[in-house]
């Protein structure tokens, strides 16, 4: 059996492979009691004194290097920093881990390097360590950039994406879809003027926001596979179902018309500056509030709630409803 | 200017490189006081509460994936283990992020994470979290693992590389060589039988037996550039020099073989299971005891003393003086 692209595409073909080949074959998938690698969440922890060690890694094999909106750098830094954020844990650190095709121009890596550092500050995070790996011409496509997150949070208090609770509001940050149909436009050079950029930025001043109100019960970063993804992890995760509101739902008229161009789903594709959060009914509006005052979250939604149903389904306004699936995989690969 | 293969070969090329593109351009290289990305230590350092948490990253692009001795999964698995030991840390999980090529086969996948696994559980260490990506066909030579270490180490008790004393005795855990000479001799297929096997091995066990005796006063891992770079990287940042003794720096016959053959310098290749240190000379002799009940410990020895000198000098037994220079870069390319 060979590996296929969507393998990596963070679906169901992705899900598989990594319970058969990886979780099968770990015997030591968690340290001191602290959440794991079968939680398959966006990070793990390490309980420390009064603390958990939040830690995330990152492998990014983004095609092109630089693109609307970000570059590899920016990916690295802001998807790193989103995954500990959305564990509920104060993001203080990450390593940056560089494998570099022979030949590649210093200049490039310059700007990289220094769009990593601009996002990192953002949210004052440090660049701690790191190592640099060449390889040969052919044997690689240009660089690829692995960053790990540390970040800190209080014992027992780390968000899960499986404690979604009936008669919870789910919030998105803002519009969906704009990473992937982004990118997937800029690399097909649909030879139309597009001001469509991806939305790549780090979430932790919207999380933060959204942690002091105190309502939040779930929370997921919305990357490979989009809302459709990760709604369905929180879901099926947390056993519940979930009932969105399409027209709820905020997507820019850019992505909707790349997209209906493309028939690709904006539900299905990926995301890289958007937090997906389940919160508690009664503070579902102060939250919403809340994020709504960061720079990253003025287009958030409350998008629908949590059922004691088993599946997600989205309503459309007319009144008709059909259950949201989980895709098989992204549809748009290298995306991130 | 362009990225050539030494700038990712662990000698003086990289150095630059690191030191301009990256350091230069990162604002925030620390966290809480902490050792922090310009020591350039093999990890770095986030101090909270009583304990520093150690952090290193690794990426692994050895060629090929599957040499006598090991395989992708058993480096990326003590590569990083090593690099929090030497930092004093008790290393507790790694994360894993792997970049796979569409059409790797799945089974060689498992044997490989069977490995990397096999070796966390010498040291009871966990896999925590991960990522995997997928890349086209030609976009990438088989498969990338990029590797985290995590670990713990009383605050304040760090061992830095950076902290060798006059009068310090040296001592190296093993022969040197073993990795680099292996891979290169299994590469070029020389066509005569040889039972040259890299030395990979997790190293907490031997690191853990030296500091009980309490004498350490600094520690690095040999891997790229070899023993000749560890020395001279130790030696320049603590402003010390170092004398060796030849004769008593171990090199298996066989490598010195290969080595000869080559033109190959055996102090200046890679070795994957060993450590360097510097140890109080009252407690050396008791340190190398401790250290040679250790099943990767059993060729210790002691190999030189710290000088007020500025140089890394070699003795041989005729008493020629040689001065030893940090390599321009390891000779064996794709080494880990």
């Amino acid at each position: 059996m060979k590996i296929g692209m969507s393998h990596g595409a963070g679906g169901e073909v992705m899900g598989k492979l990594i319970s058969e080949t990886i979780l099968n074959n770990i015997t030591k998938k968690e340290v001191n009691g602290g959440i794991g690698l079968d939680s398959l969440d966006d990070g793990a922890t390490i309980p420390l004194g009064n603390h958990e060690i939040v830690v995330t890694t990152d492998g990014h094999t983004i095609n092109p290097l630089f693109f609307p909106g970000g570059d590899i750098g920016r990916i690295s830094a802001a998807g790193t920093i989103n995954d500990v954020s959305v564990m509920g844990a104060k993001p203080l650190a990450i390593t940056n881990a560089m494998i570099i095709r022979e030949g590649f121009d210093i200049d490039d890596l310059d700007k990289i390097i220094k769009s990593l550092n601009e996002t990192c500050m953002e949210c004052d995070v440090g660049v701690i360590a790191g190592d640099t790996k060449v390889m040969e011409q052919g044997k690689i496509d240009e660089l690829v950039m692995v960053t790990t997150g540390i970040g800190i949070v209080e014992k027992g208090k780390a968000v899960r994406d499986s404690t979604l609770q009936v008669g919870d509001k789910i919030i998105i940050t803002g519009s969906v879809g704009d990473h992937g149909m982004s990118l997937m436009s800029f690399r097909e050079g649909f030879g139309f003027e597009t001001d469509l950029k991806s939305d790549v930025a780090p979430m932790w001043g919207i999380v933060e926001k959204a942690l002091e109100i105190g309502g939040v019960t779930a929370m997921k970063d919305p990357t490979r596979g989009g809302l459709s993804n990760a709604i369905n992890e929180m879901s099926n995760k947390s056993n519940v179902g979930v009932l969105l509101q399409d027209e709820l739902i905020p997507v820019k008229e850019q992505v909707k018309a790349v997209s209906d161009m493309l028939g690709i789903d904006p539900y299905e594709v990926a995301n890289e500056g958007k937090v997906l959060m389940g919160v508690k009914a009664d503070l579902a509006e102060e939250t919403l509030k809340a994020i709504s005052k960061d720079k990253y979250g003025k287009e958030a939604q409350i998008i629908g709630e949590v059922t004691n149903d088993k599946h997600v389904l989205v309503e459309t306004p007319v009144g008709g409803v059909r259950i949201l699936e989980a895709p098989i995989a992204d549809p748009v690969p290298r995306v991130c």
